[in-house]
């Protein structure tokens, strides 16, 4: 495995003024030029898609057919990104003409979001593609016109750099200031740590382990001037089963929960964690099919051997508790590395007075919950801490029948499926890939999705301002077309000026 | 003055728990209903409207018809509020529909912006009405569906008192939970710490000083659970005089800044502190009939002893510096607790190098910076703190010359105003009141207008939902005939579902 040098302080710093200058040059450009180079970099992409399967495949252990189809979204993110970048309505504008005859006199204003500045990105260990060099964090930035600085992931440095220098040749091909994306290595914390505390970095966008994220955004916030951090710090997904659902199919479910725990060795920040049900003999016959199901997957290798190793610690960890059974393991013998599907199970009661149980285990692990009855369900949900998703496996009659535990759902995560599983994060605008903390520092925020660019951009209002000098997103007779707020209505018409009326 | 009893920890607790409370029993309102009861708590102000002016008349010293304009201002806001709540773009509700022939099958994803949880809200001395009790963000927090707990602001606890009974009467009559506003007092910080670490506290409204925005920001930050707080900590509002304009008009923008820096004895978050010209006769004609207008206005009572005490301390550490100059000051002597009219003068270069003499004077005060040309004048906006407004008094020629100029402000304020005053904020939805920090802690949001609506709200995405469970907000009908994004077109139609295709 190629290894690379961590960035000093120094180098950090000039890529930081440098990044800023970036950002001062890229106001120049159109949405439609911005848009024309995020849909370049996706195209430069592809065209070297093999090699960079092949070097992802050596550095991450995931498979091809899962490295190409992440690679797929990557740039299907990069081009429906820039598409919405280009389409406007991200922009919020919003335009209220002068009432001159008003007492006082009500002023020409105008309001647009506008890129915050320089971004730091940290890429995730899981996504090597999707979430990381050319992910969704550097998409969202680069479509609100932000310059973007990637600390690579040291698990695929290499991947990182071949994305970096793809993403820096397209930069220059299409005119971009070259330092409006740029790459720097980073084993530990410190080179995180120092490009975070960086005058000239304005926001973060970071996927990875609660410890990272927490640090950075701690870092963030005692900063001389605090600066935003998305992270996005995985997440233990409850699946709570309503007992009718549960009666009708407890085969089905859980042959789909099997599925679900291990696609790609666990490795996802929705995966399954928890499976929560009313102890019945509904669950029992649920729990003797999961067990059979996760008996037969074979186990595979992680990503890393610093994942495999904290796998199996916090899968022992688990294990150990007292009142928690393990339920069933991968009866195949795991090579180095590989991590094992298992199944836990605990009760209710158990789960509640333990912490530990509420933890995420990152990989093929899920723990199954025999709750007493719905209140003590309920309880459960309500005590949960901020998750991404939260699972309903239920009837219409179900739902209605148990609208508290519901309700204590909704409070808790930002995505609610009914009926299937987390994991499957659909790039579109109705996506939310966030949630209350500790699944991410700002549940106000996604990370997946064209809605991600806001975190990247802040209003700026236009008070007076002469019409030729404003941005042509504001401009009276609308030459970009796009969707704007005038005088309280949506329309894409040009204003009527408050003379005309 | 009517003092009262600061809140108990254990007075606290039961306070945000039946916050909780109160929130769980508001999710079943509509839209309606919960713009309706903003609508009768402006009503309800409305008729106590004489009584409220007196009371905070006696305690704020602020002038009557300052006072009436300013609970008009009020009412204004909860009413227009309340009709964007109903109005519903707010929700960004989105819809992307199912495909399920897709590999592998695209789920039904719908997503809206659902009510963060209890809000506590901190009002501010200088607006006890339209940024207090009864204020901008307790009307943003109700119209997002979050009840509200105010903390009182000790300078006017009885107008608070009183304002806080008519909308706990409104809540009863309206047939609303209790509880969905609660009113406590605390003179000192124990209190408004206490509130911020509630655990069932889910975001801050907060106007007022650095110290005790910044305070607020940081203790939300160390939480278990950290949660958003904005926190509107004033402003120097620079004002740039560019050569061409100044030369066209020195004596009208004398004239009209005299005014706009005395207004309400300076008290303004975006009162002009900082006005910045490049040193010639222009300049020197300005300085002198601002000198002389500023000469000509009485000092007046401030909001109460303290700020005047501050207002005192802090002019006296601005005049003081080494290369100040007083240029005028009221000649009129002034009573107790009355802030005199000043201005004050020094080079660019005196700035550059004097940290002090960029801190707010909160008060009827402006500091003349005096630059040797446009760079020295551009790198003083090019290092200027966050700032809530900037100001261009400058021709078409002028900006288009000084480009960077131009684009040093925006990067720096969350509003520019050409050839106008800062003072005066216009509540409709092209404000944007907020700005990078110190200005406030999050330059993404805004505390005037309905978009401030959104900083106590979150995204849910409801992932296969059976149509009859999900909010009215996102049924395929579309029932309450809002804005949606809908396969990514903005439509007030009903979905076309993938089916009927």
């Amino acid at each position: 495995m190629t290894t690379y040098k961590d960035a000093t302080v120094e180098e950090i710093n000039t890529v930081m003024e440098n990044s800023w200058l970036a950002f001062e040059a890229c106001k120049k450009f159109s949405l439609k030029q911005r848009a024309g180079f995020m849909h370049a970099i996706a195209d430069a992409l592809d065209t070297r898609s093999e090699t960079l399967v092949a070097t992802a495949m050596k550095e991450t252990h995931l498979p091809k057919d899962r490295l190409e189809g992440e690679l797929t979204r990557t740039l299907f993110q990069l081009n429906s990104y820039a598409n919405a970048a280009r389409e406007g309505s991200w922009l919020e504008a919003r335009i209220d003409t002068a009432i001159p005859d008003h007492t006082p006199a009500k002023p020409d204003l105008r309001k647009m979001l506008v890129p915050l500045g320089p971004v730091v990105v940290f890429g995730s260990s899981n996504f090597p593609f999707a979430y990381s060099t050319a992910g969704g964090d550097t998409a969202c930035a680069l479509a609100a016109g932000c310059p973007v600085v990637v600390k690579a992931h040291p698990a695929h440095a290499e991947t990182s750099e071949m994305v970096a220098a793809i993403i820096t040749e397209t930069a220059r091909k299409a005119g971009m200031p070259e330092k409006i994306f740029q790459h720097v290595h980073g084993a530990g914390f410190a080179v995180g740590e120092a490009l975070v505390m960086h005058p000239r970095t304005k926001a973060v966008g970071f996927t990875g382990s609660f410890s990272g994220g927490k640090a950075l955004f701690d870092r963030a916030a005692q900063r001389r001037e605090p600066i935003p951090v998305f992270a996005e710090m995985g997440s233990v997904n409850p699946v709570y089963l309503l007992p009718e659902k549960l009666k009708e199919s407890p085969e089905t479910i859980a042959e789909m929960y099997a599925q679900s725990v291990t696609l790609s060795v666990g490795q996802f920040c929705t995966n399954p964690g928890l499976i929560i049900g009313m102890d019945n003999e509904y669950l029992q016959k649920f729990i003797r099919v999961l067990g059979r199901e996760i008996e037969q997957i074979a186990p595979a290798t992680m990503l890393h051997p610093g994942i495999a190793k904290a796998y199996a610690a916090n899968r022992s960890l688990a294990l150990q508790q007292e009142e928690v059974s393990t339920v069933a393991a991968a009866t195949q013998e795991p090579l180095e590395n590989q991590g094992v599907p298992t199944i836990a199970s605990a009760t209710g009661e158990a789960f509640l007075k333990n912490p530990v149980l509420h933890k995420e285990v990152f990989g093929p692990f899920s723990l199954v919950v025999r709750c007493r009855d719905m209140d003590e369900m309920t309880a459960i949900a309500a005590g949960m801490e901020g998750q991404l998703t939260g699972t309903l496996m239920g009837t219409e009659a179900d739902m209605l029948k148990n609208n508290k535990l519901v309700e204590a759902v909704k409070n808790t995560c930002g995505r609610i499926i009914v009926n299937g599983v987390p994991t499957g994060v659909e790039v579109c605008l109705s996506m939310q890939h966030g949630g209350p903390f500790p699944a991410t520092t700002d549940p106000r925020f996604t990370s997946v999705g064209a809605d991600g660019i806001k975190r990247f951009a802040r209003p700026v209002c236009f008070q007076n301002w002469p019409n030729t000098l404003l941005p042509d997103e504001l401009k009276d007779a609308n030459p970009l077309g796009i969707w704007r707020t005038v005088n309280d209505d949506l329309t894409k018409e040009g204003t009527r000026i408050a003379s005309d009326l």
